[in-house]
């Protein structure tokens, strides 16, 4: 069974990656190495299970041709499709990149499903198409969505062009919608940059916004695993589900004291005024997530265990470079 | 007041057009003339109060520059954006069709807003957004949306686009989801290809699928009059509305049957046996326009009342070509 993974060397797609080749499946992973780094695949590339294609997914004809010389003739079973830009604070700026790097890659990879008559398509959707629900409790059936950044825009694009395209061709998609996902190689997020303002100050550390901002995280490990689970459990056409861990999350304020007391114990930690760090922030956020554990999985951690572990190993990594 | 109209020489956005004229409001009409017709606009354009555009709103450096040399350093009010591929059969074939017709021309309005400092953005959603729903009733915050068409996934992609835009530019957005909308100049829809049919063949009407199809039907003067008031009453900046008769709908039957009274009373009607016409089809709909209702708008007609009066001006109107 021949997997394609875009955007498989990126921070989840290496894990999955990983893991595929682990159960013994073929995988091609594309991707541009804009966000990700070929480094994080180098146990996956050492069994001879995994193809590594340098392409840009935004570019349908240099994609078309990677997946025409990497099948050469084979069938594949599924695209895994994790191209995004990850950094939505950069899409902010500027909505040309999540519409090529979030979007256009989702419409490409549908293209080629078609094209290539690829049966299955599982596809990393986001929180962020919800936007700002306050203090609801947010489920897969809550609407209507109104995503205040880009990035959550053009998910919510590509959630739509996936079920659009699943109406004529392929047999079966997932959706997976989740939060933020932590855990090493870490190339962006909350706990990376306090990590990093840490190493570059041991005195003091500022956080943008006031830290009583609460997210629900999830470690990247039950992530894979819930993934895995529903892609093999999901008995829909369109399998569409929230992962997430089973509470409220955790506050910033309780991110930066975590970091602050594995990375530099000493320093003094200011926050800033604001509920919110950045426009498209979204400040408060409840997810519900009994739809996946009623089909039968639940994460093994907790938001505040996985920011536990996610800082160990960030830190650990992060000493390593 | 300077607005700003795409589409604004077809079908809804001439009628929009009209009115926003009639009440002596500056009209500046961007269209490509691939579906709209400025024969549409003829009494529009009398009065000195409108400019017509010929442009291609999915190219946005014609785009930009048309708004540039119609504004000529002046400001703009709103921009309605009505351009898109309502064609949604031939953005079945095609994807890229709805991609750059009702996607691109929407991403590019957005960024123009931006770029000419523009305070409110109108858009005319669609009820396809939402997929289908079966015999449940589908409100403003029914999810998640699954659209079966290109047309309804680019619909929603450019609704989330809106919302992540508003989040840092421009004062206030409308987002109206209509269903079918009826009346002249018709341009597409079940009426339409009733009459031709049957002044072709004035012996048989030939019905793709079985005609149990059911679905709501707004008149143009009831959606033109609906979203008027909207842009007024609404007072988030993000005014999200379904905007329909206060009634399940009509089948597709009692279309072809009112058509057939018509225009050919003597005709014989054929049924297919499938229980939806096209694949991006909808078969059944139930629309809940309670939110509107409260605002304090309803439409003046039911779905019959609606299709009878079509009925009347679509015959007339090809009469007359």
């Amino acid at each position: 069974m021949i997997h394609l993974v875009t955007g498989g060397a990126g921070f989840i797609g290496s894990h999955l990656t990983r893991e595929l080749v682990k159960h013994e499946h073929d995988v091609i992973v594309f991707d541009d190495l804009s966000l990700g780094n070929i480094r994080y695949l180098d146990d996956a590339l050492t069994g001879g299970f995994c193809t590594f294609m340098k392409v840009n997914c935004a570019n349908l004809a240099h994609f078309r041709a990677a997946v025409d010389q990497a099948l050469d003739g084979r069938n594949a079973q599924a695209i895994w499709h994790f191209a995004a830009n990850s950094d939505i604070p950069a899409g902010i700026v500027d909505p040309i990149v999540d519409l090529q790097h979030t979007f256009m890659t989702t419409f490409n990879a549908l293209q080629l499903m078609k094209e290539f008559n690829i049966p299955e398509f599982h596809f990393s959707s986001s929180s962020a198409i919800y936007g700002d629900f306050g203090h609801a409790l947010i489920d897969e059936s809550s609407g209507p969505c109104l995503p205040i950044s880009n990035y959550g825009a053009m998910k919510l694009a590509s959630e739509g062009q996936v079920c659009a395209t699943l109406e004529g061709h392929g047999q079966k998609a997932s959706i997976f919608r989740f939060p933020n996902v932590i855990g090493v190689p870490a190339t962006h997020g909350v706990i990376l940059d306090f990590v990093k303002k840490l190493r570059a100050d041991k005195n003091c550390l500022r956080v943008l916004g006031d830290g009583t901002q609460q997210k629900a995280y999830l470690h990247v490990d039950d992530l894979i695993s819930g993934m895995l689970f529903i892609v093999e459990a999901g008995q829909s056409k369109i399998n569409l589900y929230n992962i997430g861990p089973c509470d409220d999350g955790v506050t910033v304020r309780f991110i930066a004291e975590t970091v602050r007391d594995s990375v530099a114990p000493d320093a003094e930690i200011i926050y800033g005024c604001e509920d919110r760090g950045w426009v498209g922030d979204v400040p408060r956020f409840r997810y519900a997530t009994a739809k996946l554990a009623e089909l039968g999985w639940q994460p093994s951690m907790s938001s505040e265990a996985a920011v536990h572990r996610a800082v160990r190993e960030i830190a650990h990594d992060i000493c390593n470079f």
